[in-house]
């Protein structure tokens, strides 16, 4: 896990986690390699560990509550919690859709409620900010809670200025939220998202360049370069610690 | 078709059209029926006939592509066209996904562009006109296109007059719209569209009752609700004849 | 006072006063015409008679602070309070500025809080949301405060829906607030108030017509269009009585 | 004119010019001081030279047309020009109100057509934008323009990044635009204006600090500042040369 070790050490202090074939590379919904990964992570530093619930999800629809169950029983402190269905966004025309039905939302919300797991409710869309609101009333989801805005464009919400604006408008006052953005929307996002009082998430899943044409060697460099924008906004970098205190997630286990 | 000839005697210029069990109520995916109503309407007059491609799916997902086309090709006036995928907003808790991919949303663009048939581009939440967006730059959407603003609040876009705002001006300069909102918000964001320059949707579909706790006795009494609030606001009620002209949809054949 | 009287009859809860000279028909600054007018008002209704401070300034700008202290004596159920200086809108190009300082609004809205007068915080662009609440902070307005939307366009804040919805959203929660725009766009914005919850003035200081090309008899017609508008949307008519509950004015003296 | 030879080393490509008295250090209404600022830094390099007009202003209200005429034929690249009337902003409790009536503005525009000067239309509010539309409909100013959005706050528009992107649609789409905001809004309001496509304006006008705590010693650190920030978000630095096309401003004379 020495890239998590590395972005730690750029300032990262959260890691969202998929999990990947050794040997293909495919994004698999192997959570045996999941406990792997988040217990190599632990030996080396207290980042907070938030593993997908998107992601990893290779199996037939009606056997996914039980892998995902399985999967919030390895209580890591996160686990992502997609709020709601979305048409795929990778090249737009496709036959794909990210399918979250409102009761599935609410049963997985439950397993973290129950496992202490810490969710990152993942928008897409405005009408997902209505379903997390429905959840916090029906009591699967606990206050404050904390968002992440995944501006897809494509078939979610544009990742612009006017949308990030009305995104952290619209969630509840005491609660906290974070940014991503895909390709060469991720930095512009994260410099908006910086003086509002949002947080930022950067990384391969969104983005691989550093700028125009430049690939990033690590995510390491992509956290560096939110790093120093931040401080040249007068942001302090959390550490995994305070990222803790912010998020209301107790100690590492 | 009663309903329908007293809804355009009220000043309607345009139905949408869900087909029914004349037995069971349900609502059903029978093109016969739908065929059957549509000559009787003509018979009666010339309002625009608008045949859902949302409502009446009751086939499995794998036939539904055949079953719509089928219903394309009876040529209505418009079709409705859903631009993406969102959890089904009845009840919010259920395990229902309106599911609408991109690459299935192209087909039946493509469908509705071969027999001449008007697409009505239903918009449930922003990231849908990012989709008609993409179906217009691949030629699978004639413009100037006519969106309908569907505020479904739960699981898609809330039914706020900021919101209406927003979707009215995200959409191209040239295309036109109409909003409807579901339930006690169905007279009120048609307050807000008539004055924006906006179209309205209203009836049972949506919204069953005239004002707090009194049932409207048939469509056209919420037609002429809109009609009365139009007349205040100075606006004037387009014709069929007219409402074609706006909509860039020819006479009735 | 027949007209005011006529507008109390068709449903007006605040009367909003400026004096005219009986002559001449020109607005003029005074007081001692104020003072008849209120008490035939008083004589007739209790309907909440509301007193410019905006208008009848003929006087020099030095001894406006005189003038208006001597107004506001006149105790009263409303002032209007302007709340910042922006440059005069009729006709764009003049040399005619609305002067009203930040030490000046503070001075006047502060003898309204001695003579128990409620202000009226009239804004026509967003920094003047910005003095009010300066003026509450430093205790010269009493909260909850009212706000009244002067969407004056050309020199001040256009009226469109998605302005309304944005001071609407900019005051504060506990506030409560109205519209008044100007020509064609009275009717309009009183449409989008009423289902946001907000208050409505219309009459002939904002807009003479009753609709295109139909000049309005009297405020009594303006005001009874609108009536008919808040119910068609569900929202009841305050009586005077009621109006004071929710502004929070004491019964008529 | 060391300070705008730094500046223009760190990256500047336009110096916005106010007078001092050099023995008082108070700002002065005196163009002789102006022609020869504008000497000096004519010798050293090809910067835009922007002149105000809305700082010294230390004469009485009916003789400020001449001096602003006497300074307009100084004929440097640009002079800013306030759209409108607002109160002033230090301190909110004061009873200054900065008078720029529409007639006033209309004069100023048409005298910086006649010399050749582009003006640098200053926006404190959203009315502002209207003059300026009403302007250029009238022809006293022409397109494409450029605005500055003067994000005052207190007792204009408050420096937020919702209102930055109402602003950047409000204004035509072919015009330029650029930000300031005082104090520490000046460089949250720079990293959101960077990915929008504005354009930025910092020094000591504005804000005097680098960092909370930190006074910057010189307007060109401020500058280095927001080089820095535009450069991690992938925006290059214009040259004069370049800023000169951008704005459609002639090469010096």
């Amino acid at each position: 896990m020495d890239e998590t070790y590395r972005a730690y050490q750029a300032g990262a202090s959260i890691v969202h986690l998929h999990a990947r074939d050794p040997k293909t590379g495919k994004s698999v919904a192997n959570n045996v390699l999941f406990k792997e990964y988040y217990d190599k992570i632990r030996e080396k530093c207290d980042i907070i560990v938030n593993i997908t619930t998107g992601g990893g999800r290779e199996v037939p629809l009606e056997k996914l509550d039980d892998v995902i169950h399985e999967r919030i029983k390895l209580k890591p402190d996160m686990d992502s919690l997609n709020m709601g269905s979305v048409n795929v966004w990778f090249t737009p025309i496709n036959d794909d859709v990210f399918i979250n039905s409102t009761a599935r939302v609410e049963r997985w919300a439950k397993w973290m409620l129950e496992e202490g797991v810490k969710p990152e409710l993942e928008i897409y869309d405005t009408g997902m900010i209505n379903i997390a609101a429905t959840m916090i009333e029906r009591g699967a989801i606990k206050e404050p809670a904390h968002y992440q805005f995944v501006m897809i464009g494509k078939t979610g919400i544009s990742p612009t200025v006017k949308n990030l604006a009305y995104l952290a408008e619209e969630i509840p006052k005491n609660a906290t939220w974070s940014v991503c953005a895909i390709g060469r929307y991720e930095m512009p996002m994260a410099a908006v998202a910086i003086p509002m009082g949002g947080h930022v998430r950067v990384g391969f899943e969104d983005n691989i360049y550093l700028s125009r044409g430049v690939l990033a060697k690590s995510n390491a460099e992509l956290v560096g370069k939110v790093v120093r924008l931040a401080k040249e906004l007068g942001r302090d970098i959390a550490t995994p610690e305070e990222a803790r205190k912010i998020l209301n997630i107790p100690p590492r286990r």
